[in-house]
């Protein structure tokens, strides 16, 4: 198998935390270079995602997956231990939910800040400054949100280490592209993000 | 289990779809009026869900639920069948996959066209015009897009119907609020579009 991957990116990281965690290390990486518009190239489109999107996942049939939670869905099929989805019912629509909300309440957010007011972004994107900037506004507050759901929990999903986790974490991390970090202003997601960068998957 | 529910809005209609097609009719639903704020009330806001969100699930030991995808993947879990969400590794990442596409590509370009233009989201919403303009100027592209998608494939997610089918007919059928409906313009699209409208699950 094969992961088409970018390193600087968040949810091709959020494939390589989840694979390393799972602790499958058969995947090669395959660099794609962002900056050169590489995933738009002929032959990546053709070969690889018509969608010209990154990470993608190539099986050993040729076939292709993309979307990092369709990727990480995969894994968890083939590999399921250690569960990362949920373990009965109810937690794995828990780990859904806070996943989903940790996308849109915070990833969404700070990716829209980042495109719609970034110089990278211009000629990539149809740039609306205002909606970029009401976004980076807003990214701190999101922060305290999370903040507040990590009070009486060690996980983002309850009792267990799952991909809601790994998105908070990659969103969080990649918040730094609005100019917002970690700080003890958040005291239960600083200790909560402090246990996660200590994790070794974190340095995938 | 009762479902706090909202008849006019897409995502409580993907939950209520997705238990038609699993044959559940054990579930209470609990209209509430998002035109009074209801989802936003003291009572609704600490009793079934602090974030204000609509569909909420109600277990019977009294724990809540929300995000309409991970109330289908609970019940996909206590009832398998039929299989909604995939039925082996592979098929199960598809669906994940090409749901996520519908839910990005179209529903979140229908919705931002339509919460940063209406006066409906007026007071409700940090409106962006030029956001919701450029959004929904967007939309027809969108459905060009699922038409070619549908071109070589009876279902969104390939050959079985699944839930990416239910995600997809919400967003379509809900872009009417941004003017835009299905015609023969999108063949492959109305061809779907009509199947999926016979089914008795559309009407829930």
């Amino acid at each position: 198998m094969k992961l088409y991957d970018m390193q600087m990116a968040p949810n091709p990281r959020r494939v390589r935390v989840f694979l390393a965690e799972k602790g499958i290390d058969n995947v090669e990486l395959v660099p794609v270079d962002i900056s050169k518009r590489e995933h738009k190239s002929d032959g990546y489109m053709a070969g690889v995602n018509r969608m010209g999107q990154v990470p993608t996942l190539e099986l050993d049939d040729g076939s292709h997956i993309s979307e990092s939670m369709a990727i990480c869905r995969y894994f968890e099929e083939i590999q399921p231990d250690p569960p990362l989805f949920g373990r009965d019912a109810k937690e794995k629509a828990e780990v859904e939910m806070w996943s989903r909300r940790a996308e849109l309440n915070i990833m969404t957010c700070v990716a829209a800040g980042f495109r719609h007011t970034s110089d990278f972004f211009k000629g990539l994107e149809d740039q609306v400054p205002a909606w970029g900037e009401l976004n980076k506004g807003k990214a701190p507050e999101r922060f305290t949100w999370l903040d507040g759901v990590l009070a009486d929990r060690e996980f983002v999903a309850g009792a267990n280490y799952s991909v809601a986790d790994i998105t908070a974490l990659i969103a969080v991390d990649f918040a730094r592209v609005v100019g917002l970090k970690v700080t003890d202003e958040w005291p239960n997601l600083a200790r909560w993000h402090g246990a996660m960068s200590a994790r070794p998957s974190a340095k995938a």
